[in-house]
Order: structure tokens, then sequence, then C-alpha cells
């Protein structure tokens, strides 16, 4: 038996858009949902009891983290994500592969990216070659895997895709990634394709070696397309990893804002409908719009605990950002009507004075009426389906919003 | 009427200590209690739904603090210190005497205190004759209250008795106290009966402003007993402050922990029976049962949370640090048996592993179990009074904790 049942409820008439039921072995999950980002094994500032308060479905952890730091032996001992932070709803991991290579290539952009085709310099030759120091932030990719450093303590680590399952199978979430090779949305044509080649092998790796272990039976496994910026390239990735008997479907890379639609609709109109599919990193709620219309059943994003923290909240007409001068002596809550603890307790004024005297619980308050916010604007997009007055909806909203 | 109302339900035989019930405009406290901190009108990294989760019965504010930052304008605007919080039980607010002292003659250990007499310098004439700095810390005292700077931006503020209590008034707390001159215990005794003259002066003051406002039907004021290590001056400002009509009593000062005791004795002895007794800054379990012991109702300590911020944690077998590397493997609770959200949730691994990846949540959580502890150790105090059997109690307790 499969460990995830996916059911339509209701499509969007003459689009891609459906409410459906995600049923996991650790509860249901009502799609379109958000997923809540708990990167390390916790949502930042948040107890599960506040995650579960503001309306979350689905927590998701971050692979790249969570090995480096508590480790999966930690975890394994502990009796798996879940367990370990006391969230007892579904969980997913990612597959470290946009982490390794975000952290490593990206960061700080003065990273080098070394590939050479399939044929690899070892690590300590390309450092040589590229003249860097050993302490650079370095990632190497071969047709095998991924080498990286910690970005915690500079220590040498391989990915390779059977690794990446192997950590996650440790790890136990109820969804997890295959392992994909994530390019950077500046890569040409050429590199494009041949790091999704690179992806594509890996996926049929990563989906081998989780179909040969038990955990198959109680972790669903997602394979990613990518392409870049190339609608050839999507529809042909969409195409190869839609025919591979994966549980559901992940689509990664970055785009521009303005591409997005076409990017996701070319995508989900290849992959198989009876199937979930997870938009990886998005989370704005214009994006989020766009993702549910296109066809997109789960979407992960940092932002709302990230800008939380900082005092930047969601409101029906737009961020705002509480340590302004106006909200001073603004004694309303940062949202009327908005049923999250924040709101129902507390006025702008105090929050953002919690900012301005560096309070905790200023970011507290802030990342749970974020998340609140976010998770219940997704919650509404599916009632709105479910109700046929999605679009109207839509245009409401965003017209408010933006 | 007068605003609170102590009844005393039992006596320790042959001691000061008592079990008693406080009524308050805000609801009743059960004594002895401990007062949870909440310096800047927070209580640090708790929502006021945890605060009372951890049994909390009563919030203190720092008027220091809530003076400097948000000010009282807005604190009236918001409902006062209690609504603006979201705290909806019994508040305190102290005096600013200690902050005005300790955050300006004590801190950073580089600051005169430039006291004599009553016939004053100009602040600028002072700093001229001791070569100061115009950014200097500098504090100074003359008959009618002290000048001191900001701890956030430097600026000079003047405190009176009058001053104190006016912006006690515009806190709103249940229980205020009396304007002090808290001396450094490092003075010699002809300076500690200075400043205890000066503080009986400016408590009859404080009382009189008090009494001449409607606040004083709705908010109780508290005198405040000083006088240093010196047993004559405690006893004398015993005698002098109990005999004026304040509606409970404060024992302020430091001394060393081996003569806490007899010092605190001679106080209560003195002391009218009738009235609650809060002991200013004390918190440590050992310290409690003294204080508990001697006749003292009240107690309140930024210990928990500042300690538990930093993963140093209380146990009834001692004090924990848990990102020690011995709690990297070890599964269990904080305290076996805690009621706590953090003990009842989570493992110390796991806690330990937030604070080493410098994750909020473990700041929240050793916060959480240790207001928690403290809390109910000091309810278990009280039921051992009510039960007789406080002496097996503490001597049972402090056996396993020392």
């Amino acid at each position: 038996m499969a460990p995830i049942k996916f059911t339509i409820e209701k499509k969007l008439k003459g689009k891609l858009g459906r409410a459906g039921i995600l049923e996991t072995p650790h509860g249901t999950i009502l799609t379109p949902s958000f997923v809540v980002v708990g990167t390390k094994g916790t949502v930042k500032g948040l107890t599960p009891q506040q995650i579960k308060d503001v309306g979350t479905q689905v927590v998701l952890g971050n692979t790249y983290h969570l090995y480096l730091q508590p480790g999966t032996e930690m975890i394994e001992k502990a009796g798996g994500l879940g367990k370990m932070m006391d969230w007892q709803g579904p969980t997913m991991t990612d597959s470290g592969g946009f982490q390794v290579f975000s952290l490593g290539v990206a960061y700080g952009k003065n990273i080098s990216k070394f590939v050479k085709g399939e044929k690899e310099l070892s690590l300590p030759e390309k450092r040589r070659e590229a003249g860097e120091e050993p302490s650079a932030k370095i990632v190497s990719i071969d047709a095998d895997g991924v080498m990286f450093r910690s970005s915690i303590d500079g220590s040498a680590h391989y990915f390779t895709p059977e690794k990446s399952i192997e950590i996650q199978h440790s790890i136990g979430a109820d969804m997890i990634f295959a392992f994909d090779e994530c390019t950077s949305p500046t890569e040409p044509e050429h590199y494009q394709k041949e790091a999704l080649d690179r992806t594509h092998r890996w996926a049929k790796r990563s989906l081998d070696f989780h179909k040969s272990k038990e955990n198959s039976k109680r972790q669903a496994l997602f394979g990613i397309v990518q392409g870049g910026r190339f609608e050839e390239l999507r529809k042909e990735s969409a195409e190869h990893i839609g025919k591979m008997d994966f549980d559901g479907f992940g689509i990664g890379g970055s785009f521009a804002k303005e591409d997005m639609t076409a990017a996701v609709e070319v995508v989900n109109a290849i992959l198989p409908e009876e199937k979930p599919r997870h938009l990886l990193g998005i989370g704005e709620p214009e994006d989020l719009f766009m993702a549910v219309e296109s066809g997109c059943d789960l979407f992960d994003c940092v932002a709302p605990t990230r800008i939380g923290r900082t005092g930047s909240v969601y409101t029906s007409s737009g961020k705002i950002n509480l340590p302004n001068a106006k909200y001073r002596d603004d004694f309303t809550p940062i949202e009327e009507g908005c049923g999250c603890y924040a709101c129902t307790n507390f006025t702008k004024a105090y929050i953002a004075y919690l900012f301005r005297a560096g309070e905790m619980l200023g970011c507290i308050l802030g990342s749970i009426h974020n998340e609140y916010f976010i998770n219940h604007l997704v919650m509404n997009m599916r009632q709105a389906i479910l109700d046929d007055r999605f679009e109207e909806y839509r245009d409401e909203f965003l017209k408010k919003y933006l």
C-alpha cells in the first residue's frame, strides 16, 4: 500500500487548480495547503502548540541542516523528526539539494562551482586550480553526487542520491524528496541541460534506493522537476519525472516572477493529475494564488517567520513594517478580524514597542501572525475552489493586497 | 476601602512564616507566592498564555525601564500595564529606585555617586569636579530626588518620590512601591544612616502624594525597609516604615547570604503582622525557603528567565546546564514528573540541541521550565505550611537540591 493517498475533491473550471485531500501516516492534509518550514527541527520562535494554533497542517524540515546538526543519529534516537520536535502532524523533508547548492555555490556570491562534465578533478585539485583558500565555501559536482562544505564548521561532506534518501529515511518524514541539482537561473541553457540530465539520473537512483527499503512503505517519495527558465527543458523534465513511479512531485528551480505562471502550468499540464504537486520555496500571497490556480497542491516558504522576526507582517492591505514610527500609537490589532493569537490579544503599538525594545515576544508574535495569515489564506483559496468562487476571491484579495 | 486585603490562613509554629490570601483588584494571590518579573512589560520569551500556564499569580514590571521605554503616555493609552501586555492577573511595579542606582552607580563599576549631604552641586558642576565626560553614566542624589541618565540614550532624568509614584500611577499596577535609595552594601555605616534618613523622608512623601490621589483607592502602596547590613539601622527602618500607613511592605537592600536570615527576621518581627511583605529581588530556591520561613509573602527575581535563556535550568537535584555535552544523548525530560510544557513534551537532548543551534525555542523552553519550577516550589512551600510539614519539606528539598 502506498504511504500516502491523494484524492481530488474539486477542480477549477478550465484551469489546472484543484482542491484535494492528502492522507499521510500522520494525518490528513486538506489541499491546497501551505507547508510551514521548520528548518532545523523547530519553527523559529514557535512551540509545537503554537504551530498547531496557527492552522499548520504539515511541517517541512531541511535535510541539509538536520544532517549537519543535530545529525541523523540523534534524530533516529529521538524517534524521528516529528517525535523529536513534538509535532504530531504530517512532516516533509527536502532532499538537501537546494541548500547544498545555495549555501555552497551562491552563498556570499564569491564561490565557484566546478563542473567540467562528468569526469571531475579531486576537491584539492580543484581548489589549487582555482587558487581557492582551503577555507572557501565550495561545492563540487560529479556524476555520482555533490561534495560540499558544512555551513557550520567547514567540514567536507558528500551527498549522493542514495545518501540523501538514506538521511531522509533516518529523519523519517512522511514525504521526502529525490536528490536533485538546483541550478542558478543565471546558468546558460547548455549547462541547464547537463544539470537536468544529472537530476534525472539522480531521480532514478533516489527512487531505486527508496523502493529497495522498508521505509518506502511509510514514507512517500516525491520526484523533482527542474529545467531552469527553459520551457523545453521543463517540459522534458516533467515528461521524464512524471513517468517515474514517484508518490508525488516537487517543482524546483527559480524563475523570474513574470515567467512563473507559464513555467508552472507547462509542468503541471504534463505531470499525472492524480498525484500531489509541491511547488518548492514559494510563499508570497500573489505567488500562492498563481500556484494554486496552476495546479500546485503544496508550497513551503520560510518568509512568514523570517520576515515576521523583523516586524514585517502580512495584512489584507499588504505587508506592513511594525517598527515604523507610525505604529507607535496604533492601538488596533495588526489585522482587524484576524483570529490569530497576536491579533486577538495585542495592539500594533505594543508589538511595535517590543521590536524597538528588542524583546523576543515581538519576534514570536510577528511569526505567529504571519504563519496564521498564510495558512489561512491558502485555506480560504481551497474553500473558494469548493465554492466555485476562486477567481472572485483572488481578484478581491489581490486588488486590496497589491 | 483598601485596594488590597490580606488574610493570614496559617502560621508556622514558632516562626514568622505564614500562608495567606492576598486579594487585589485583579485577582487573588495565594501567599507565599513567587512574583514573575516582566521587566519591560513582557516576561522575556513567554506569551501571557504561557505566563499563566507556568502557574504565575502576579507579574512585576520595572518602573525605571517602563518609564524610559515605552513611556507612561503609551502605557496609559494602552489602558495600563496589565492591559498593554495582556496579563489579566495581579501586577506590581517597583519604585525605580533600584535601577536608578544599580544601572547608574554600580553599572560597570566605573561610576561615581556624588553625595555631599543635602546641599548638592548641580549636575554639570559635579561632572566638571569629577572630570567626568558628559557621556558617563552618573547618578546624583539630593534631598529632593535623584538625577540619572537613561541606560538607553543617555538622556538626563530626575526622579523624586512624587515623580516615582506619579509614574507608577500611570503604569497602573495593583501594588506599587515607595521611592527609596538603594545603597551599595559596600557603603560605610555613616552613609547608610544618611541614605536611610533620606529613604524615610521619601517614604512619607511617597505616601502623602499617593494618598492625595484617586489611584490610592485601586493601587496599594508598599513602603520599603532599608538599612544595609547594619542590624540597628534595619530595625530602625522597620520601626519607622512599619508605623506608616502603607498597604504592605518591601524589604530592600543587598546583604551577604549568611546574614540574610537574621536581617530579614529582625525586620519582619517588627513589621505589622497583618500586612503583606515583599522581599525584593530574591529567587534562588534556598533563599526562598529562608524568606518564607522568616515571614515574607512575596519575592520577585529575574533569574528564572535570565538563566533559562542560557540553558541553565532548575531541577530537584540542583541547577544543570543543558548545553553541556553530557545532555546530547539524554532523552529524558529536564525533570522527571515536572508538569511544565517543556518537560511534558521535550527531552534534554532536543532542548540542548536547540541551544547549540541558537534556536529561540531553547530560550523559551528553558524559561518556561524555570518559571514553572520556582512558582511551584513556592506553592509547595505554602501547602507544606498548611499541612504542618514545612520543615520536613524544606530539609528534604534542600538536601537533594544543594
